[in-house]
């Protein structure tokens, strides 16, 4: 590995798991503040302070100057007691959190003074233009030619305008039937509700007095909305998923789970039976939504396969939208990108991670299937990409791009646009997308990350890389765990080979072949593992935990289920597996040397816990 | 005005127009983060540092942190360039901002370093129960009963969230024909579709076992969604409102604008036409919507004659679900509350706000329509609030209440509600709201500013006054003011009696009966006062404007228009009126010494630009 001094230290980046830079954030911290301080002072000096030396003296400024600490005293105490130790480096193996970039909390710190609200660029010229160019910036990762992204408050609401945009786009083709229908002269509503978004982006465009009205006539006015047909998202789907098809009015009912195979991924051969079933009952397919990195799973379904369908069906006359969930592991395509934006290689992609400094180790961590998903994610229409998770910048700050900026058109609102001259920002940002007003903050916050970690294999990728490597240890230190608890042996088993950084395992007691004591034994295990059993901040292990049940998820885990020993009849019984659940984002279990440290803490941890639980079985069992 | 030592002093709770209270805040910035930061050291003592100092001394460190310093560097540079100074004590009479409280900027910067997220109590058991908290005091500010409420990303995804309400309940009755017809028995469609919120709540609280499939039979199917009927917003909707009917499904053919009378009010006798017409053709009202403090004009709909009006139509069997658009005027609320949480009699209302210095003045400030407006809000079935805006909390930090906590479960997902164990607390509040991952610091940030200021008249109440009573000293101001420029006269004209905090205001060149002519001239004192004729930090006097077009508004400014001395033809023929328009939210102008000092440099500064425009008019006219 490279250690050049111009290559990124990630540890310069974060406060650190025992505040080692918390001076830094201090210094700095304080050195914007008197910034912006110096601004009020100097802003129009010839006006008077209009709080007085005088009234700062008095007993009434006084007492709620100790009224305000009395408030912030007990929110410190509440924060310190109640609060979830993600900065650790290696205890905590949970959700998808950890500590956040140090110039991202500086820049949202900073840019919070001046409380700019970016859904007009007239409140907020500063930070709307940073919006701006962050929205280029994924667009960029995306490799999208022409595209366009904002920030969203989260990804739920990312997801929610991904449907909005199939909804509106969808329906254009009819609008169009009814406002102008000598473009569409000789279509069939069949072929209408099949009509790819480029050609619906090229027909409006052909016909820009028309915009308007055809815009009336869409989806947005309430018309045709039971025809648009069905929205297909995988198995693993994300509950967001089903209150955006509720919020947008498709319905629930239109909701199509496909079938994930035994790695959690959307099963792309059962995409196409569904699509084709459909498509002989002439139900259209709204679209189909691709999860990069999926909640639970971390599983990253194969998007490449579902647009060379896209393309396959293009023959036979049927088309949907394509938008990928990607808020969770969206930024991991940073890792493919070299420094002038190509896509790596696969064949070179080992060696430049070795060389930038990726991995510490030269070994293959990626697989060729979850490289080929990411480099299709150029082919879908839109994509949600969350900086508040894999970007490692403080909440609330999700994303949206879309592949063609003339989308945004569809669900714009008024007739005129009006861009701020010279540049190409909406004067009203609010106009393009859900929201309304939003934090100027956020964007400086995510803006910061950006150009401090550039969105390549020689910055974000990086940090990628230390989240993967750490789980691919934490993967390989689970296979090969055991514990001895009285006479019991307690196997542990990872779910599957990480597509990305998160690793489910479950703790199995060797020879019981009883799937409910099974999931017993790891609801127990995340019981001791959480806040359930008191403190947080002393306990030495956390995790999190999830079911796999089979009306979510069919018999997708019935080959882990069979691995670990129990019979299909065992699992039809029970129905479920819960499953311990570990989102690796600590950018310091990368090393071998730190990460074997703290394994030795967790065996420790483990045991300790696995003896209690016992303990109190016996309990149980005594009374 | 009482003086006591125990009451607040608003002035020790902001850093102040000249950063008057920059070493407070930074004193109490650095304590809170001083106390993360031995949070972090103390956490696993036995735990050693990862980061070294041999690694800190590196060459990749320093540079890191030489490019961290580069970044902030460059974000410093754009924010002190590019930023709105809403801090100023009497500069800015814009849009709705201002400079933010102080416990809120800290509490936000403190409760950030833990990034805890609200979409689950488990992500952020502190600030999950703060919000829950707070929730509970906007019910308890609304006069709920049995209310509940929470954090919203912002005011236009809050609206929808009230529309998703309505969506929802609306339609469960025909839901319920369908699960469990006894339920309904002897309903006409039409009965069924104007059961009153509490009739369906009540109904579906009956049939436990039954909820989930009477839920999943609801508009939330996507079925029923064109029978529900119309949803009336006033003429002054903001764009949010069309927003939210395009992306929830019933679609923009379905708002209808209400008239709003020459105080840009919601016309109760044109809500009742419209109403009865629609019944008279069978065609259902969805709901609708009240506006306290509408954007462009800070109006205040009689809220209690909607009530009214639906007490009314009751009798009929016509009903609607009211939701208050108070996004802008929420917090108003607190000046009627007393610390007992009762509304103050209107009689006593004057006493009181001088009493406990909510006004500097022993003047009536308050209408009476206005005070019955507010107080009405308890009938309606939700409230969007924007701490936000009224709040003086940073961005983004919108709100939602609900009149009855059972509501919750009509939008909720998951059939098993689970709780916190020994509290009412969401385990999974993402299940419960629109948005998903949310960030706790913005509970953090809201909660500290409701305990320090308490939502009554003796905390929020006394900063609403302030407000309030600059707009007023604001509306005096200029309803005197002329300007000589050459031989012209200008004069300035307010559009109306300010019902809360904003004035909206013409300047017209006396004698000049050409509409146009004026609505040019407002337009460049607007130029003249923003972004668009360069610097914002230099320029001494910034406000905002907006138009009032017959499309949406109608005759309502005509009154206005004619009073300038326009006449009806010159109205239909111009169409609009361009305005200008401040909200008045600088918390020093309430006082009578501030207010003229500032009176003083705002007139010298009017002088100044209205002699640029006219002289850059003579330009133009000499080419």
């Amino acid at each position: 590995m490279s250690e050049q001094g111009n290559d990124l230290n990630l540890n310069a980046l974060f406060i650190g798991d025992k505040a080692e830079n918390g001076q830094i954030y201090k210094a700095l911290l304080n050195e914007l503040v008197d910034e912006h301080l110096g601004w009020r002072q100097n802003y129009m000096p010839q006006d008077m302070p209009i709080i007085t030396p005088e009234e700062k003296s008095s007993e009434s400024f006084k007492n709620t100057v100790n009224k305000m600490e009395d408030v912030l005293s007990e929110i410190s105490s509440r924060m310190r007691s109640h609060s979830v130790p993600w900065h650790t480096a290696g205890r905590y193996w949970g959700h998808m959190n950890s500590e956040t970039l140090m110039p991202s909390l500086l820049a949202y710190n900073f840019a919070m003074l001046w409380n700019g609200n970016n859904v007009a660029y007239e409140s907020s010229p500063a930070t709307s233009q940073m919006e701006e160019e962050v929205g280029h910036e994924f667009a960029h990762l995306m490799s999208y030619k022409n595209g366009w992204g904002h920030i969203v408050a989260d990804g739920s609401l990312a997801n929610l305008e991904g449907l909005w945009y199939a909804r509106n786009i969808k329906s254009l083709p009819l609008a169009m039937k009814e406002v102008t229908p000598e473009l569409v002269s000789g279509k069939s509503e069949w072929e209408l509700l099949n009509m790819s978004t480029k050609e619906i982006m090229d027909l409006l465009e052909s016909v820009p007095d028309k915009i308007d009205d055809i815009k009336a006539a869409s989806a947005r006015s309430g018309k045709n909305l039971a025809k648009l047909g069905k929205w297909l998202v995988p198995q693993t789907k994300h509950y967001s998923w089903l209150k955006a098809a509720d919020i947008i009015g498709i319905g629930l009912d239109q909701v199509i789970p496909v079938p994930v195979d035994h790695n959690y991924r959307l099963d792309v051969n059962e995409l196409e039976k569904i699509v084709r079933q459909l498509a002989a009952e002439q139900t259209p397919i709204l679209g189909v939504v691709g999860v990069v990195g999926s909640t639970e799973e971390g599983a990253i379904d194969p998007i490449d396969k579902m647009a060379a369908l896209r393309d396959v069906l293009a023959k036979d006359g049927i088309y949907f939208y394509l938008h990928v969930d990607a808020a969770y592991g969206g930024y991991g395509r940073a890792i493919f990108l070299d420094e002038n934006n190509d896509f790596i290689p696969f064949e070179n992609l080992k060696d430049v991670h070795f060389e930038k400094g990726v991995f510490t180790e030269n070994k293959n961590y990626i697989l060729e299937e979850v490289y080929n998903a990411y480099r299709a994610i150029e082919e879908a229409e839109s994509v949600t990409i969350d900086p508040h998770k894999m970007g490692y910048v403080p909440y609330s700050a999700g994303g949206i791009v879309i592949q063609d900026i003339r989308m945004r058109d569809v669900i714009s609102y008024f007739a005129t646009y009006v861009f701020e001259k010279g540049a190409d920002i909406p004067a009203l940002l609010g106009a393009y997308i859900l929201e309304g007003s939003k934090a100027g903050a956020t964007a400086a916050s995510v803006w910061a990350a950006h150009h401090v970690l550039p969105l390549n294999v020689a910055g974000y990728g990086k940090l990628m890389g230390a989240s993967i490597e750490g789980s691919h240890r934490f993967f390989n230190f689970l296979n090969n765990l055991s514990f001895k608890v009285g006479d019991k042996e307690i196997e542990v088993h990872p779910l599957t080979y990480p597509d990305f950084n998160m690793v489910d395992y479950v703790f199995k007691e060797k020879g019981n072949d009883d799937l409910e004591a099974m999931n017993k034994l790891n609801h127990d295990v995340y019981d001791y593992s959480s806040y359930v059993k008191g403190s947080i901040y002393g306990n030495e292990f956390l995790t999190s935990h999830t079911d796999f049940a089979i009306p979510d998820y069919g018999d997708s885990p019935l080959q882990f289920v069979n691995q670990l020993g129990f019979s299909d009849a065992e699992w039809r019984r029970v129905e479920k597996i819960t499953v311990l659940r570990a989102s690796v984002m600590t950018p310091y279990m990368n090393k071998a040397e730190n990460f074997e440290e703290y394994a030795e803490k967790i065996k420790v941890a483990l045991q300790e816990k696995l003896e209690k639980i016992y303990a109190e079985k016996l309990v149980h069992s005594a009374h």
